[in-house]
């Protein structure tokens, strides 16, 4: 939640940090604000230009904050009476989503300090703030706001005017720059959280950015630095980056990058590459990001498998598991652990290993595995956590109490390069491409792609046969297709959504692997329609939530060929002896009882492996076309934003 | 769900059967029925009474029906012009809650064969009640309802007529009674569940009980006996009965009672007695079951603990769990299957055995668990199972199911001699007494003390220590105690339910141990009072379902001393700052920040093992006053009926 850019070069600041902020808009959207600083004309550097022309004058540090949307900040930013300069060549942005105060300009980042000469923006939370805050009121500093991020601004600028002067700019010389050195200080009495990146007046090409459990990536481009909390607002300029680490601060200017620890010793920054293209962080032809993704299912799965079917295609295989085959039929029980949507992929996958590879799963709130305590046995105990952005803190919590207890943990992330990713000892990559609809739906489906896969090469390990291994390697390899035909049923959906888009109250209802498919639907609904829904196994109903069935409460229901249909055929009766309309997700081809559904949506007959999938593009599609119908903001939901990187 | 009632005796038979059906009419009231016959006058044994002097006539069937309450049923026998003749002294009497069919007298029970000489009650599903109606079809029979029943009776009466007529009645040689022998004949034809109770003309004073699947209970009074689903319709009459077994048949007269098998094999009655009071099944100066059963709560659990503590006072013990140590030892994975409100004692049960000691323990549905064929490994893995009815069929199915594979299990329930109870290799009666609001109270608190003794029985065989279990004794025996003081916070429940009756939607949030009972509170209000309430693990309401938040959705926190606290007032500050109201159940003493909760309910600081037993009750209040304030019909909500025995 909430997004920071940075930018140093040569070229204007505002419209690239405004532009970064809007696609980092889906992190959070609150409120915004920027700060950029004018060098002293006369001392500036580089090439002449018309200010030149101009009487010398002092560097300047200006700021601007809105409430509401990035767009709110760039039509002030445009008004002829913004206290933004025309060209400024070094800024910070910040885009927020309030967790702790209200959301009011004050609030709003950058926080500056009391002299107005240095600004921070920051995500994250300064746990011992108030003991900050009592020791700087002692000294004479004063607080606009009520947030940690301004006590930490002050910190840094009491910190600043401790040190001595000699450490002052100096452009090819600058590992131990003033603003570094006090952004150190102030951050070796800090406990919490932080990806921040600060700007001081005094040096006004320089950003100096730190890192400890909020991320940060540096963008290396020509002639100019970036740094973002997301590869999304990077790539537009360059896709040669540098990932920061816990611990780390980094120097910016516009031709120098260097990076060090909190105890000042130089660190080698390691250059990696994004693979994301522009285009794919773009809106293209579609309505809505959501939109856009779901429609990407086919190529984005594609991209999931591909390369990992074994040559006698009767497996999956994983370049990056770093557990060998022994290894892993030595694991006799395995954990998952996630948050949110990722959380009921993690259902389906379970259900999957264990019908495949009789191992069995306990699938766990990351939030709550962090603090029980569960009975583990590291010798044979495999843990396995999902998160599409690799940064949701309570899932790297899970994952560091894993580890601490000495289990291996394989991490199924989305992003390359992120905190998860990094601090797995092993892991599978989605390769689905960049999400920026805040409701998940291609991740969702490249982890349930995943957990089948994984579910399959599980299973090969020990006494799948060939042969059901090759049918699965063949059903998993026509998801595409199958996707492709399902998302057909747009058109139908939408007509569907019309009927129902004003109800209040919704139940999604499925068994088996569907049931977690159900929670999903459900989840989504709630999201971006505030249509308040819930999900079932279709057999609880019956044990309480059957007293919520009236006609302005629609099921859906998944109902599927198999050992299972004529029970919940029953549950549907049920449901339509109390006057619940009922929308069926259905088998083509499958017969229910006349008059039984009153809206159906096929969805083709498919291996059980695939069946979760296959059957996720309905509900995504209703509830999008449901949010679209009842005029929901559908890529910025209320509440809501991408990657939860708070507690 | 339905409740059977059948007399044979010298008493009026209709006043008893209507009280018997306004007692189980927690069980069923969409409709209800009973039919009684007269005997042929001048044919009738026995002392004269003044029919004698009237002319012969022959013996009669007579029946009513009425949709709705039992209430209808009754003032309609008590009308002049009731079908119903004054005096009758053998007949049987159905309430129902449909599943299959709608709401309508011809759907209602109980239902006659075509020459209306046969009556037939039945609970249960027919399966094959599709071939049996084409093969009566093509023997001439029709059929007036849609009911699996109507065939059934039917194929009786087909039966009935193959029959010889030496079969005919001998009160004294009933062994081969001609109804007797029609209805096992019939059931031999028959796949599906019952228990039924049938009446002939021709043999007024009889009865022919039949059960698989389905609870029967026969009463042994003076000079008359009962037959009934359950036992709340008996113990008015007598406390002497026969809990019918699956596979056996009864045939009743005033002064005889006889089982056989479907083999026609003669069985030996075992007679049991029931320990329940009539004035337990009684509302006394409540205004419903439900409230009742909510102040009863500390004296229930003084009856679930009794005579359950060591003689040294450091750890719980049980009599039937027919498991020694060194087996219980052994045990190192628990899997705990359940519907409901007891799935969530399950929960919590899981919580306490992992946290005390320190086995993985998994948690299903019983619905799930039945068909989802998880692996198991039989020596070592111990199954549990819970159901306050000991009858719910999902749970009976999961129970066998887990049986079949090989494991051993174990059972809690409330009602001595159900059929979960017996079919269990061992197990833990809750003696909560009967449970008559269709909202389980006591019967959930008693599983969750039963629960925690489970836990720390479990952990002192382990590696718990004296001192540990002496004090979780200590807490356990403070349980009545600390709910007594709890209960005292009624009056201000009350008044909080006064502000938030008229919302539509709700969530409940706790962590930990208290997550099930944030569930639980949930399901509560979502079963009596039909607000769309929802519980979720406060640290998931981040990862999508926030976006619910609005000033008209009032969340209810459980919020506790410990390590958790700081983080769970994140999860409320998370919810202020978007406008949503907040009831806190909190630790008395407990300092929250201020103005963050709305309304507070303190509940006593407490261990542990007993902390998600006292936080039940403000949700259980809560949930009786706004239902209560709403005008909804707490003991008899809509579409509910206590104790599912269709699957």
């Amino acid at each position: 939640m909430c997004g920071i850019v940075g930018y140093t070069g040569k070229q204007h600041a505002t419209p690239f940090i405004i532009e970064g902020l809007k696609r980092l808009e889906y992190r959070g959207y609150d409120s915004a604000g920027l700060a950029v600083t004018t060098a002293a004309t006369g001392s500036e550097p580089g090439e002449p230009d018309s200010a030149k022309a101009r009487a010398p004058s002092a560097a300047k540090l200006h700021y601007l904050k809105r409430i509401g949307r990035v767009a709110e900040l760039e039509l002030a930013a445009a008004q002829q009476h913004s206290a933004l300069p025309a060209l400024a060549h070094c800024g910070i942005g910040h885009t927020r989503w309030a967790t702790h105060g209200g959301v009011t300009e004050a609030n709003a980042h950058p926080h500056l300090s009391n002299d107005h000469r240095i600004a921070l923006v920051h995500n994250g939370v300064i746990e011992n703030f108030h003991s900050i805050k009592t020791f700087l009121l002692g000294h004479g500093y004063t607080f606009a706001s009520e947030t940690d991020t301004e006590v930490l601004c002050n910190l840094i600028a009491y910190h600043y005017a401790k040190t001595p002067p000699q450490n002052a700019h100096n452009a090819n010389d600058a590992q131990d720059a003033r603003l570094l050195v006090a952004v150190r200080g102030a951050l070796r009495h800090v406990e919490g959280t932080y990806g921040l990146v600060a700007l001081c007046v005094d040096a006004p090409d320089e950003l100096v950015a730190a890192r400890k459990g909020s991320p940060l990536i540096l963008g290396i481009g020509e002639g100019e630095h970036l740094v973002a909390s997301d590869a999304a607002a990077l790539i537009s300029r360059t896709q040669k980056v540098v990932y920061l680490n816990d611990g780390e601060l980094a120097h910016l200017s516009p031709t120098d990058l260097r990076l060090s620890s909190l105890n000042a010793a130089p660190l080698e920054p390691v250059v990696d590459q994004i693979t994301w293209s522009i285009a794919q962080a773009e809106l293209g032809d579609y309505a809505h990001f959501m939109q856009k993704e779901i429609f990407e299912q086919p190529d984005a799965l594609e991209n999931t498998m591909r390369g990992r079917f074994s040559e006698d295609g009767s497996t999956a295989q994983f370049g990056g598991l770093n557990l060998n085959a022994d290894e892993l039929r030595n694991v006799d029980r395995i954990i998952l652990c996630a948050c949110g949507t990722a959380w009921h992929a993690c259902l389906v996958t379970k259900h999957l290993i264990e019908r495949f590879a009789r191992l069995p799963v306990e699938v766990d709130y990351a939030s709550e595995f962090r603090y029980r305590n569960a009975p583990l046995s590291p010798t044979n105990t495999l843990c396995l956590v999902m998160s599409q952005s690799g940064e949701t803190i309570d899932t790297l919590a899970a994952l560091r109490e894993a580890k601490r207890k000495g289990l291996r943990v394989l991490a199924v992330t989305n992003v390359v390069g992120s905190t998860i990713a990094r601090e797995a000892d092993g892991g599978i990559y989605q390769h689905a491409g960049p999400e920026i609809g805040v409701a998940s739906t291609k991740a969702f489906t490249s982890q349930l792609l995943i957990g089948a896969m994984l579910a399959l090469y599980l299973a090969r390990l020990r006494t799948m046969s060939f042969t059901d291994g090759a049918a699965a390697v063949a059903a998993l390899r026509a998801v595409p297709a199958l996707i492709r035909k399902t998302l057909e049923q747009a058109p139908r959906i939408a007509e569907i959504a019309t009927r129902y888009a004003q109800v209040t109250d919704m139940l999604f209802l499925g068994r088996l692997a569907l049931f977690p498919i159900a929670l999903e639907g459900a989840l989504k609904l709630k999201e971006i329609s505030y249509i308040h829904a819930e999900g079932y196994p279709a057999a609880e109903l019956k044990h309480g939530p059957i007293a919520l069935i009236s006609p302005d409460c629609p099921s859906v229901f998944f109902v599927t060929r198999g050992e299972l249909f004529s029970k919940v055929v029953s549950s549907m009766q049920e449901v339509k002896a109390r006057g619940g309309p009922i929308i069926a997700i259905c088998t083509e081809g499958l017969e229910l009882p006349e008059k039984l559904a009153d809206a159906r949506i096929d969805i083709p007959d498919c291996h059980e492996a695939i069946l979760p999938l296959v059957a996720t593009i309905p509900v995504q599609l209703l509830s999008y076309e449901i949010a679209k119908q009842r005029g929901c903001d559908v890529d910025k939901p209320r509440n809501l934003a991408k990657s939860v990187t708070v507690e």
